[in-house]
Protein backbone atom coordinates (compact mmCIF):
# COMPACT_ATOMS: atom_id res chain seq x y z
CA UNK A 1 0.00 0.00 0.00
CA UNK A 2 1.03 3.45 -1.00
CA UNK A 3 2.49 5.58 2.25
CA UNK A 4 2.61 8.91 2.88
CA UNK A 5 4.17 10.69 6.42
CA UNK A 6 2.16 13.83 7.46
CA UNK A 7 1.64 15.63 10.59
CA UNK A 8 0.68 13.88 13.99
CA UNK A 9 -2.60 15.99 14.04
CA UNK A 10 -3.48 15.08 10.43
CA UNK A 11 -3.76 11.06 11.56
CA UNK A 12 -6.83 12.27 13.89
CA UNK A 13 -8.62 13.86 10.95
CA UNK A 14 -11.57 12.50 9.31
CA UNK A 15 -10.43 14.08 5.93
CA UNK A 16 -6.76 15.25 5.11
CA UNK A 17 -5.67 17.18 2.26
CA UNK A 18 -2.65 15.78 1.24
CA UNK A 19 0.08 18.69 0.39
CA UNK A 20 3.25 19.68 -1.37
CA UNK A 21 5.46 16.12 -1.98
CA UNK A 22 2.48 14.36 -0.46
CA UNK A 23 0.58 15.41 -3.55
CA UNK A 24 3.19 15.57 -5.99
CA UNK A 25 3.77 11.84 -5.31
CA UNK A 26 0.18 11.39 -5.52
CA UNK A 27 -0.01 12.96 -9.02
CA UNK A 28 2.98 10.71 -10.19
CA UNK A 29 1.52 7.70 -9.22
CA UNK A 30 -1.89 8.67 -10.53
CA UNK A 31 -3.74 7.80 -7.12
CA UNK A 32 -7.77 7.42 -8.21
CA UNK A 33 -10.86 7.65 -6.49
CA UNK A 34 -11.45 4.48 -4.39
CA UNK A 35 -7.78 3.17 -3.57
CA UNK A 36 -6.41 2.89 -0.73
CA UNK A 37 -3.45 4.08 0.56
CA UNK A 38 -2.04 4.92 4.39
CA UNK A 39 -1.04 7.84 5.96
CA UNK A 40 1.86 7.26 8.67
CA UNK A 41 2.75 10.02 11.67
CA UNK A 42 6.30 9.23 11.68
CA UNK A 43 6.02 8.03 15.29
CA UNK A 44 4.49 4.49 14.42
CA UNK A 45 0.58 5.47 14.04
CA UNK A 46 -1.37 5.07 10.96
CA UNK A 47 -4.41 5.53 9.53
CA UNK A 48 -5.75 3.42 6.47
CA UNK A 49 -7.55 6.41 4.03
CA UNK A 50 -9.56 6.07 0.82
CA UNK A 51 -8.64 8.81 -1.91
CA UNK A 52 -12.45 10.61 -1.71
CA UNK A 53 -11.35 13.29 -4.84
CA UNK A 54 -8.27 13.82 -7.26
CA UNK A 55 -9.11 17.32 -7.06
CA UNK A 56 -6.87 18.48 -3.60
CA UNK A 57 -6.53 14.31 -3.25
CA UNK A 58 -9.04 14.45 -0.77
CA UNK A 59 -8.69 11.58 1.78
CA UNK A 60 -11.23 10.31 4.54
CA UNK A 61 -9.69 8.13 6.95
CA UNK A 62 -11.46 4.39 7.41
CA UNK A 63 -9.28 3.09 10.62
CA UNK A 64 -6.84 4.39 12.81
CA UNK A 65 -4.08 1.27 14.05
CA UNK A 66 -0.58 1.01 15.59
CA UNK A 67 2.29 0.43 12.57
CA UNK A 68 2.20 -2.97 11.26
CA UNK A 69 5.87 -2.81 10.20
CA UNK A 70 7.49 -1.71 13.51
CA UNK A 71 9.83 -4.07 15.41
CA UNK A 72 8.51 -5.29 18.84
CA UNK A 73 12.10 -3.88 20.13
CA UNK A 74 13.56 -0.77 20.58
CA UNK A 75 17.45 -0.78 19.17
CA UNK A 76 19.30 2.20 19.73
CA UNK A 77 22.64 2.65 17.22
CA UNK A 78 25.41 4.81 18.87
CA UNK A 79 28.05 5.54 16.61
CA UNK A 80 30.64 7.62 17.28
CA UNK A 81 31.09 10.23 14.43
CA UNK A 82 33.11 8.98 11.69
CA UNK A 83 34.39 10.25 8.50
CA UNK A 84 32.74 11.57 5.42
CA UNK A 85 29.51 9.88 4.50
CA UNK A 86 29.91 6.66 6.48
CA UNK A 87 27.41 8.18 8.66
CA UNK A 88 24.99 8.75 6.39
CA UNK A 89 25.19 5.24 5.11
CA UNK A 90 24.69 3.82 8.38
CA UNK A 91 21.22 5.94 8.92
CA UNK A 92 20.29 4.99 5.84
CA UNK A 93 20.72 0.97 6.59
CA UNK A 94 19.82 1.07 10.17
CA UNK A 95 16.60 3.03 9.44
CA UNK A 96 15.67 -0.25 6.88
CA UNK A 97 16.79 -2.93 9.38
CA UNK A 98 14.64 -1.40 11.76
CA UNK A 99 16.77 0.56 14.62
CA UNK A 100 14.53 2.59 16.95
CA UNK A 101 16.70 5.72 16.44
CA UNK A 102 20.41 6.81 15.36
CA UNK A 103 22.48 8.50 18.21
CA UNK A 104 26.57 10.27 17.09
CA UNK A 105 28.99 11.28 19.31
CA UNK A 106 32.15 12.12 19.42
CA UNK A 107 34.98 9.89 20.87
CA UNK A 108 38.66 10.02 21.29
CA UNK A 109 39.68 8.58 17.88
CA UNK A 110 37.25 10.57 15.66
CA UNK A 111 38.99 12.47 13.21
CA UNK A 112 35.54 14.59 12.02
CA UNK A 113 35.32 17.44 14.53
CA UNK A 114 32.66 19.38 12.84
CA UNK A 115 31.69 22.91 14.23
CA UNK A 116 28.21 23.21 15.67
CA UNK A 117 26.91 25.09 12.45
CA UNK A 118 28.07 22.19 9.82
CA UNK A 119 26.71 20.09 12.66
CA UNK A 120 23.14 21.85 12.29
CA UNK A 121 22.98 21.25 8.36
CA UNK A 122 24.51 17.92 8.27
CA UNK A 123 21.43 17.15 11.10
CA UNK A 124 19.13 17.90 8.86
CA UNK A 125 20.26 15.60 6.46
CA UNK A 126 20.56 13.00 8.45
CA UNK A 127 17.13 13.51 9.14
CA UNK A 128 16.25 13.67 5.43
CA UNK A 129 17.85 10.29 4.51
CA UNK A 130 16.00 8.53 8.22
CA UNK A 131 12.66 9.68 6.52
CA UNK A 132 13.21 9.16 2.99
CA UNK A 133 14.62 5.15 3.96
CA UNK A 134 12.01 4.80 6.20
CA UNK A 135 8.96 5.54 3.43
CA UNK A 136 11.29 2.85 0.95
CA UNK A 137 11.31 0.41 3.54
CA UNK A 138 7.54 0.84 4.54
CA UNK A 139 8.13 1.94 8.20
CA UNK A 140 5.84 3.74 10.08
CA UNK A 141 7.95 5.14 12.15
CA UNK A 142 11.14 7.44 11.17
CA UNK A 143 14.20 7.05 13.40
CA UNK A 144 15.12 10.17 15.66
CA UNK A 145 19.02 11.48 14.73
CA UNK A 146 20.24 12.85 17.92
CA UNK A 147 23.96 14.03 17.98
CA UNK A 148 25.19 13.89 21.68
CA UNK A 149 28.17 16.02 22.95
CA UNK A 150 30.29 13.99 24.48
CA UNK A 151 31.06 10.43 25.16
CA UNK A 152 30.28 10.35 28.64
CA UNK A 153 27.01 11.76 27.80
CA UNK A 154 26.30 8.72 24.86
CA UNK A 155 27.57 6.30 27.46
CA UNK A 156 24.77 7.31 30.28
CA UNK A 157 21.94 7.69 27.82
CA UNK A 158 22.69 4.10 26.55
CA UNK A 159 23.11 2.82 29.44
CA UNK A 160 19.37 2.83 30.27
CA UNK A 161 18.68 0.36 27.73
CA UNK A 162 18.00 -3.49 29.23
CA UNK A 163 21.19 -4.55 27.19
CA UNK A 164 23.55 -1.81 26.68
CA UNK A 165 26.12 -3.43 24.47
CA UNK A 166 29.55 -1.79 23.67
CA UNK A 167 31.49 -3.66 20.54
CA UNK A 168 35.45 -3.82 20.69
CA UNK A 169 37.85 -5.87 18.52
CA UNK A 170 39.85 -7.13 21.57
CA UNK A 171 37.33 -8.18 23.24
CA UNK A 172 37.25 -11.89 22.97
CA UNK A 173 35.45 -13.69 25.51
CA UNK A 174 32.06 -12.03 25.87
CA UNK A 175 29.70 -12.88 22.51
CA UNK A 176 26.86 -10.90 21.24
CA UNK A 177 24.88 -14.07 21.63
CA UNK A 178 25.98 -14.52 25.18
CA UNK A 179 25.46 -10.90 26.12
CA UNK A 180 21.48 -11.53 24.75
CA UNK A 181 20.90 -14.94 26.35
CA UNK A 182 21.14 -13.95 29.70
CA UNK A 183 17.21 -12.49 30.30
CA UNK A 184 14.64 -10.81 28.47
CA UNK A 185 15.21 -7.58 26.90
CA UNK A 186 13.36 -4.83 24.94
CA UNK A 187 15.32 -1.78 24.69
CA UNK A 188 19.34 -2.60 23.44
CA UNK A 189 21.89 0.13 22.81
CA UNK A 190 24.23 -0.67 20.54
CA UNK A 191 27.77 1.16 20.72
CA UNK A 192 30.76 1.14 18.43
CA UNK A 193 33.79 2.91 17.60
CA UNK A 194 34.85 5.49 15.25
CA UNK A 195 37.26 4.47 12.31
CA UNK A 196 40.69 4.33 14.76
CA UNK A 197 38.64 2.49 16.95
CA UNK A 198 37.65 3.41 20.54
CA UNK A 199 40.70 3.56 23.39
CA UNK A 200 41.34 1.16 26.11
CA UNK A 201 40.33 3.97 28.95
CA UNK A 202 37.08 4.68 27.12
CA UNK A 203 36.56 0.66 26.98
CA UNK A 204 36.88 1.09 30.92
CA UNK A 205 34.64 4.06 31.20
CA UNK A 206 31.81 1.93 29.40
CA UNK A 207 32.54 -1.17 31.76
CA UNK A 208 32.00 1.68 34.88
CA UNK A 209 29.02 3.28 32.95
CA UNK A 210 27.09 -0.05 33.00
CA UNK A 211 27.80 -1.16 29.15
CA UNK A 212 28.66 -5.12 28.67
CA UNK A 213 31.99 -5.27 25.85
CA UNK A 214 31.38 -8.10 23.20
CA UNK A 215 33.16 -9.18 20.35
CA UNK A 216 31.38 -9.19 16.52
CA UNK A 217 33.89 -12.17 15.66
CA UNK A 218 37.11 -13.15 14.32
CA UNK A 219 37.12 -10.66 11.75
CA UNK A 220 38.14 -7.32 11.53
CA UNK A 221 34.73 -5.15 10.80
CA UNK A 222 35.06 -1.19 9.07
CA UNK A 223 33.26 1.55 11.70
CA UNK A 224 30.20 1.51 9.55
CA UNK A 225 29.86 -2.32 8.69
CA UNK A 226 29.74 -3.32 12.62
CA UNK A 227 26.89 -1.41 13.87
CA UNK A 228 24.45 -2.96 10.87
CA UNK A 229 26.15 -6.35 11.65
CA UNK A 230 25.29 -6.23 15.25
CA UNK A 231 21.50 -4.59 14.56
CA UNK A 232 20.98 -7.57 12.09
CA UNK A 233 21.67 -10.31 14.48
CA UNK A 234 19.75 -7.94 17.11
CA UNK A 235 16.99 -8.27 15.39
CA UNK A 236 17.50 -11.57 14.11
CA UNK A 237 17.56 -12.96 17.67
CA UNK A 238 14.63 -11.38 18.87
CA UNK A 239 12.81 -13.29 16.21
CA UNK A 240 12.34 -10.39 13.73
CA UNK A 241 13.12 -12.83 11.12
CA UNK B 1 50.12 -9.36 13.38
CA UNK B 2 50.94 -7.70 9.62
CA UNK B 3 49.88 -10.27 7.29
CA UNK B 4 50.95 -10.44 3.74
CA UNK B 5 48.76 -12.92 1.27
CA UNK B 6 51.50 -14.75 -0.99
CA UNK B 7 51.22 -17.66 -3.65
CA UNK B 8 50.38 -21.08 -1.55
CA UNK B 9 53.41 -22.55 -3.00
CA UNK B 10 55.54 -19.50 -0.93
CA UNK B 11 53.94 -20.78 2.19
CA UNK B 12 55.89 -23.99 1.57
CA UNK B 13 59.23 -22.72 1.92
CA UNK B 14 61.48 -22.18 4.47
CA UNK B 15 62.80 -18.56 3.30
CA UNK B 16 60.65 -15.85 1.48
CA UNK B 17 61.42 -13.09 0.06
CA UNK B 18 58.75 -10.60 -0.17
CA UNK B 19 58.19 -8.76 -3.78
CA UNK B 20 56.24 -6.27 -5.47
CA UNK B 21 53.56 -4.38 -3.16
CA UNK B 22 54.21 -6.64 -0.61
CA UNK B 23 57.66 -5.38 -0.32
CA UNK B 24 56.55 -1.72 -0.43
CA UNK B 25 53.92 -2.41 2.58
CA UNK B 26 56.92 -3.88 4.77
CA UNK B 27 58.52 -0.82 3.66
CA UNK B 28 56.20 2.00 4.73
CA UNK B 29 55.62 -0.14 7.67
CA UNK B 30 59.41 -0.03 8.26
CA UNK B 31 59.47 -3.91 9.36
CA UNK B 32 62.63 -4.98 11.63
CA UNK B 33 64.72 -7.88 12.11
CA UNK B 34 62.90 -10.07 14.45
CA UNK B 35 59.32 -9.03 14.07
CA UNK B 36 56.66 -11.66 13.28
CA UNK B 37 54.43 -11.70 10.46
CA UNK B 38 51.86 -13.64 8.72
CA UNK B 39 51.94 -15.03 5.73
CA UNK B 40 48.14 -16.04 3.97
CA UNK B 41 48.05 -18.06 1.19
CA UNK B 42 44.48 -16.62 0.26
CA UNK B 43 43.20 -20.02 0.41
CA UNK B 44 42.62 -20.88 4.81
CA UNK B 45 46.58 -21.86 5.41
CA UNK B 46 48.87 -19.27 7.03
CA UNK B 47 52.37 -18.76 8.31
CA UNK B 48 54.06 -17.10 11.42
CA UNK B 49 57.51 -15.30 9.73
CA UNK B 50 60.17 -13.93 11.34
CA UNK B 51 61.73 -10.81 9.48
CA UNK B 52 65.33 -12.33 8.89
CA UNK B 53 66.20 -9.31 6.50
CA UNK B 54 65.23 -6.33 5.58
CA UNK B 55 67.47 -6.45 2.48
CA UNK B 56 65.14 -7.92 0.12
CA UNK B 57 62.64 -8.66 2.92
CA UNK B 58 63.73 -11.83 3.42
CA UNK B 59 61.68 -14.02 6.29
CA UNK B 60 61.76 -17.18 7.60
CA UNK B 61 59.63 -19.40 8.45
CA UNK B 62 58.40 -20.33 11.89
CA UNK B 63 55.43 -22.21 11.83
CA UNK B 64 52.49 -23.45 9.43
CA UNK B 65 48.54 -23.88 10.49
CA UNK B 66 45.32 -23.02 9.63
CA UNK B 67 43.68 -19.70 9.50
CA UNK B 68 42.82 -18.41 12.78
CA UNK B 69 40.29 -16.22 11.59
CA UNK B 70 38.09 -17.83 9.26
CA UNK B 71 34.30 -18.51 9.74
CA UNK B 72 33.31 -22.60 10.40
CA UNK B 73 30.74 -22.33 8.62
CA UNK B 74 30.85 -21.62 4.68
CA UNK B 75 28.74 -19.46 3.41
CA UNK B 76 28.07 -18.24 -0.39
CA UNK B 77 25.98 -14.94 -0.94
CA UNK B 78 24.16 -15.22 -4.43
CA UNK B 79 23.47 -12.17 -5.57
CA UNK B 80 21.58 -11.37 -8.98
CA UNK B 81 23.16 -8.33 -10.59
CA UNK B 82 22.52 -5.36 -9.00
CA UNK B 83 22.93 -1.68 -10.78
CA UNK B 84 25.81 0.65 -10.78
CA UNK B 85 28.22 -0.57 -7.65
CA UNK B 86 26.25 -1.89 -5.40
CA UNK B 87 27.87 -5.79 -5.77
CA UNK B 88 30.55 -3.80 -4.79
CA UNK B 89 29.70 -2.89 -1.76
CA UNK B 90 28.55 -6.29 -0.98
CA UNK B 91 31.38 -7.77 -1.70
CA UNK B 92 33.69 -5.54 0.09
CA UNK B 93 31.01 -6.19 3.40
CA UNK B 94 30.57 -9.88 2.84
CA UNK B 95 33.98 -10.75 2.61
CA UNK B 96 34.79 -8.35 6.57
CA UNK B 97 31.52 -10.71 7.46
CA UNK B 98 33.16 -14.16 7.17
CA UNK B 99 31.40 -14.92 3.18
CA UNK B 100 32.92 -17.84 1.78
CA UNK B 101 32.11 -16.88 -1.77
CA UNK B 102 29.93 -13.85 -3.72
CA UNK B 103 27.92 -15.27 -6.67
CA UNK B 104 26.07 -13.23 -8.82
CA UNK B 105 24.06 -14.08 -12.12
CA UNK B 106 21.22 -12.87 -14.17
CA UNK B 107 17.75 -12.59 -12.96
CA UNK B 108 14.26 -11.50 -15.22
CA UNK B 109 14.22 -8.30 -13.15
CA UNK B 110 18.20 -7.34 -14.02
CA UNK B 111 19.10 -4.11 -15.33
CA UNK B 112 22.54 -4.65 -15.50
CA UNK B 113 22.97 -6.81 -18.18
CA UNK B 114 26.82 -5.81 -19.43
CA UNK B 115 28.82 -8.11 -22.39
CA UNK B 116 31.24 -10.61 -21.54
CA UNK B 117 33.93 -8.09 -22.37
CA UNK B 118 33.18 -5.48 -19.81
CA UNK B 119 31.99 -8.48 -17.49
CA UNK B 120 35.86 -9.90 -17.75
CA UNK B 121 37.07 -6.17 -16.39
CA UNK B 122 34.52 -6.34 -13.63
CA UNK B 123 35.49 -9.54 -12.58
CA UNK B 124 38.66 -8.47 -12.28
CA UNK B 125 37.97 -5.43 -10.48
CA UNK B 126 35.52 -7.55 -7.69
CA UNK B 127 38.39 -10.01 -7.43
CA UNK B 128 40.50 -6.94 -5.97
CA UNK B 129 38.08 -5.60 -3.76
CA UNK B 130 37.20 -8.77 -2.29
CA UNK B 131 41.02 -9.10 -1.43
CA UNK B 132 42.00 -6.05 0.15
CA UNK B 133 38.63 -6.51 2.49
CA UNK B 134 40.08 -9.63 3.23
CA UNK B 135 43.67 -8.17 3.71
CA UNK B 136 41.85 -5.28 6.17
CA UNK B 137 39.43 -7.68 8.03
CA UNK B 138 42.64 -10.09 9.15
CA UNK B 139 41.18 -13.03 7.06
CA UNK B 140 42.83 -15.72 5.63
CA UNK B 141 41.28 -16.70 2.92
CA UNK B 142 39.92 -14.53 -0.14
CA UNK B 143 36.39 -14.96 -0.95
CA UNK B 144 36.26 -16.31 -4.90
CA UNK B 145 33.99 -14.09 -6.72
CA UNK B 146 31.73 -16.06 -9.38
CA UNK B 147 30.04 -15.12 -12.33
CA UNK B 148 27.86 -17.27 -13.41
CA UNK B 149 25.56 -17.53 -16.65
CA UNK B 150 22.22 -18.11 -15.75
CA UNK B 151 19.30 -17.97 -13.00
CA UNK B 152 18.82 -21.60 -13.16
CA UNK B 153 22.29 -22.39 -12.95
CA UNK B 154 22.27 -20.11 -9.60
CA UNK B 155 19.46 -22.15 -8.20
CA UNK B 156 21.24 -25.59 -9.12
CA UNK B 157 24.41 -24.91 -7.26
CA UNK B 158 23.15 -23.08 -4.41
CA UNK B 159 20.47 -26.35 -3.62
CA UNK B 160 23.70 -27.92 -2.74
CA UNK B 161 24.01 -26.26 0.12
CA UNK B 162 22.96 -27.81 3.61
CA UNK B 163 20.46 -24.92 3.70
CA UNK B 164 19.32 -23.17 0.67
CA UNK B 165 17.63 -20.16 0.93
CA UNK B 166 15.96 -17.40 -0.83
CA UNK B 167 14.53 -14.23 0.28
CA UNK B 168 11.81 -13.13 -0.70
CA UNK B 169 9.64 -9.75 0.45
CA UNK B 170 6.48 -11.33 -0.08
CA UNK B 171 6.87 -14.65 1.66
CA UNK B 172 5.02 -14.18 5.49
CA UNK B 173 5.59 -17.34 7.27
CA UNK B 174 8.90 -19.22 7.16
CA UNK B 175 11.59 -17.08 9.36
CA UNK B 176 15.14 -17.06 8.53
CA UNK B 177 15.48 -18.49 11.93
CA UNK B 178 12.94 -21.77 11.54
CA UNK B 179 15.10 -22.58 8.44
CA UNK B 180 18.00 -22.86 10.33
CA UNK B 181 16.36 -24.56 13.44
CA UNK B 182 15.66 -27.48 11.96
CA UNK B 183 18.65 -29.27 11.79
CA UNK B 184 22.42 -28.64 11.75
CA UNK B 185 24.64 -27.31 8.91
CA UNK B 186 27.98 -26.33 8.18
CA UNK B 187 27.16 -25.04 4.13
CA UNK B 188 24.88 -22.17 3.72
CA UNK B 189 23.62 -20.26 0.31
CA UNK B 190 21.81 -16.93 0.83
CA UNK B 191 19.83 -16.06 -2.60
CA UNK B 192 18.91 -12.23 -3.15
CA UNK B 193 17.39 -10.47 -6.08
CA UNK B 194 18.22 -7.51 -8.17
CA UNK B 195 16.53 -3.95 -6.98
CA UNK B 196 13.26 -4.63 -8.69
CA UNK B 197 13.20 -7.84 -7.07
CA UNK B 198 12.14 -11.55 -7.52
CA UNK B 199 9.54 -12.60 -10.49
CA UNK B 200 7.12 -14.71 -8.78
CA UNK B 201 7.76 -17.37 -11.24
CA UNK B 202 11.37 -17.14 -10.03
CA UNK B 203 9.92 -17.96 -6.51
CA UNK B 204 8.05 -20.58 -7.77
CA UNK B 205 11.49 -21.86 -9.79
CA UNK B 206 13.84 -21.71 -6.95
CA UNK B 207 11.31 -23.81 -4.74
CA UNK B 208 11.44 -26.39 -7.11
CA UNK B 209 15.23 -26.73 -7.81
CA UNK B 210 15.42 -27.17 -3.50
CA UNK B 211 15.74 -23.79 -1.78
CA UNK B 212 13.79 -22.46 1.08
CA UNK B 213 11.92 -19.47 0.80
CA UNK B 214 12.18 -16.79 3.88
CA UNK B 215 11.45 -13.94 4.96
CA UNK B 216 14.20 -11.52 6.61
CA UNK B 217 10.82 -9.26 8.54
CA UNK B 218 8.12 -6.42 8.07
CA UNK B 219 10.25 -4.45 6.26
CA UNK B 220 11.73 -3.89 2.78
CA UNK B 221 15.32 -4.12 2.36
CA UNK B 222 17.18 -2.58 -0.34
CA UNK B 223 18.83 -5.49 -2.69
CA UNK B 224 22.19 -4.35 -0.96
CA UNK B 225 20.87 -4.54 2.73
CA UNK B 226 19.33 -8.24 2.08
CA UNK B 227 21.89 -10.32 1.48
CA UNK B 228 24.31 -8.38 4.40
CA UNK B 229 21.53 -8.75 6.74
CA UNK B 230 21.15 -12.39 6.22
CA UNK B 231 24.75 -13.09 6.41
CA UNK B 232 25.28 -10.97 9.63
CA UNK B 233 22.13 -13.46 10.92
CA UNK B 234 23.50 -16.65 10.14
CA UNK B 235 27.51 -15.65 11.25
CA UNK B 236 25.70 -15.37 14.83
CA UNK B 237 23.09 -18.17 14.03
CA UNK B 238 26.34 -20.27 13.79
CA UNK B 239 28.10 -19.06 16.63
CA UNK B 240 30.60 -16.69 15.30
CA UNK B 241 29.56 -13.98 17.50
Amino acid sequence: MVRFFVAPEDLEREKVSLVGENAQHAKVLRLKPGETVLLCDGEGREAVCEVESTDGWLLHSMKRRESQSEAAIKVSVYMALPKADKLEHVIQKATELGAYEIVTFPSARCVSRPDEKSLKKKLERWEKIAASAAEQSGRGRIPKVLVLGSFSEALTRAAQADKALMFYEHEEALTLKMALSSGSYTTVSLLTGPEGGLEEAEVTQAREAGLQVCTLGKRILRCETAPLCALSAVMYDAGEF
